[in-house]
């Protein structure tokens, strides 16, 4: 799967900023990329980008429409056929990342095939994978865990590969979701995947590559939530990672989704997570903390971090409010 | 997914008694079930049962056709078809843990949907999931874990079953595998889901019970295998079970597929299984080992059962030579 850019990004009629987190994501990472927003009536969105028409954007060099919005069942709204219809009509293909394939509303799937135009569900991975096989490959890799879902793993893979090529050393982002693949362009949803090929996605995904290169990949759930674990396992081993970054939401109260689950010591995380890469990998380690202090003010944000370096004797940032940098640091 | 029985146990042309090593679990756990083997021409294994024909088997009882026999590539063979297509003619339905699908050989699903048979691929679960949510259950549950794939974790249960029920417990086993689907007459291929349902599946699996009931519930690879153990922790988080029982293959010199792989010890793989496990049940715990010695003669399996029981303190059995008397006792 190679999404091709630039891109125009798709709000729909968002109801909020939050509908619109995808395309929040794309413009934030991959400004780049971006060559507008297209809005319909009554979206309340907006990603700070040009509203731009699909013939203007395509002038503009735009050649995939992306969803960048989720509504409730992440379905594809027929208020958006004309739309999705008229943009195949005019030279570009559509990448979404909802529920809902585009390939089986059967009025898109058979323009794209009369205009030989691609529809990318970038939820559903459609590879023929393999097992994985634990074999050691070259080249460096970083994933990013967690003490829980949702708490800052994709921003934080994003932010060390921005910090490393600022620094100009070699490094990919790789997505192992759904933002994180419309973000890369590329990648597989790993939760998606048939459970017995979770760990061969993620060796799919960080194939062999230069001794100085990094693949800095998107983790996925944790290995203390009882939903997901699974998959968290399977990605950890797959990874064969050198160096974890431990991601945390320090005031939450109770593991996402599952009201009755407290979350794990940070601590306890830690050592669960190199103790399972090292299957794999006998040199991972864990080597920081990316802490998401967005519910905090800077004063609390700074002592919460202060207090997580003092427990765990890692580097711990906030790589919103203070970029990667130190984590980067912390792998030489 | 509920298979009719008795069964008419399928073995075709199978080149040796291992080709037919799914028949010869049914008829050893579900001799009850299966009213006699049916063969083609050229077939060299025998499970022990009397050879009938459809009509002859059809008038014994038998009502699913179960094909027990896998071959290069797991395909449905064409010289089967004849005899698949008068099974459902005659009433059967067909039950199959190969690869290739029944329902999507054109021929067959057409017949079936016209005579309203069922076509049973075990091996692909169809059902619409939910993630887990990891609440308690009633009931209490044991499930088979192991040191590696394929050291015996379905004969453990099963046996662990047999011998509850020659004590008047309520015990069901829980298949998760091809093979113990068909011996149960139903279940879900754990590692056929997508990746986000393991744990899910596991609870479905395993639903609540009353309070003296006993779920066996049938393990899959290791968490110690750098192939499937997102599929071991997802289903041991799902299972929430209040015993495990370690599984485990002494002469193994590597992980089962992986030629670099070493094997855990038996005492780290008892601590790390139960620590998992004690996210979704804060009392599992590993209350005894099987211990596979087909390989060992019978004075080496006795010196090698003493020289575990006496390494990890626990219990440890040859299902297969000593039957589970003891596993269960350990439960008491």
């Amino acid at each position: 799967m190679q999404i091709k850019h630039p891109y125009l990004l798709f709000l729909g009629e968002a109801a909020d900023q939050l509908a619109a987190k995808t395309a929040d994501g794309v413009a934030r990472w991959r400004s780049e990329w971006c060559v507008g927003q297209l809005r319909l009536a009554g979206c309340c969105a907006d990603v700070g980008l040009a509203d731009l028409d699909l013939a203007t954007a395509y002038g503009a060099g735009a050649r995939t429409l992306v969803l960048g919005v989720a509504n409730r069942g992440g379905i594809i709204s027929p208020q958006w056929m004309s739309t999705l219809l008229e943009a195949l009509d005019r030279g570009y293909d559509i990448a979404s990342g909802l529920h809902t394939r585009l390939r089986q509303i059967p009025e898109l799937a058979q323009r794209a095939e009369e205009l030989g135009r691609e529809l990318f569900d970038v939820r559903y991975p459609d590879l023929d994978l393999a097992v994985g096989n634990g074999e050691r490959r070259g080249g460096k890799r970083l994933l990013t865990v967690g003490t829980d879902c949702s708490c800052g793993k994709m921003f934080t893979a994003l932010a060390i590969e921005r910090e490393m090529k600022a620094r100009s050393m070699l490094a990919d982002f790789r997505a192992t979701g759904q933002t994180g693949i419309l973000i890369a362009g590329g990648g597989i949803s790993v939760d998606a995947v048939i459970a017995d090929f979770i760990a061969g996605a993620a060796e799919r995904l960080t194939p062999t590559a230069d001794a100085d290169h990094w693949d800095l990949i998107e983790g996925q759930g944790s290995l203390f939530h009882a939903s997901y674990a699974g998959v968290s396992l399977g990605l950890l081993h797959g990874a064969q990672a050198d160096a974890l970054v431990m991601c945390h939401e320090p005031t939450r109260t109770h593991m996402r989704g599952l009201p009755d689950a407290t979350l794990p010591s940070l601590t306890e995380c830690i050592a669960l997570n190199q103790q399972c890469g090292r299957l794999t990998n006998p040199s991972c380690r864990v080597i920081g903390i990316s802490v998401n202090t967005a519910a905090l003010v800077e004063s609390e944000a700074g002592r919460v971090l202060q207090e997580i370096e003092d427990d765990t004797g890692l580097v711990a940032v906030d790589a919103y409010r203070n970029g990667a940098g130190r984590l980067v640091d912390a792998l030489g």
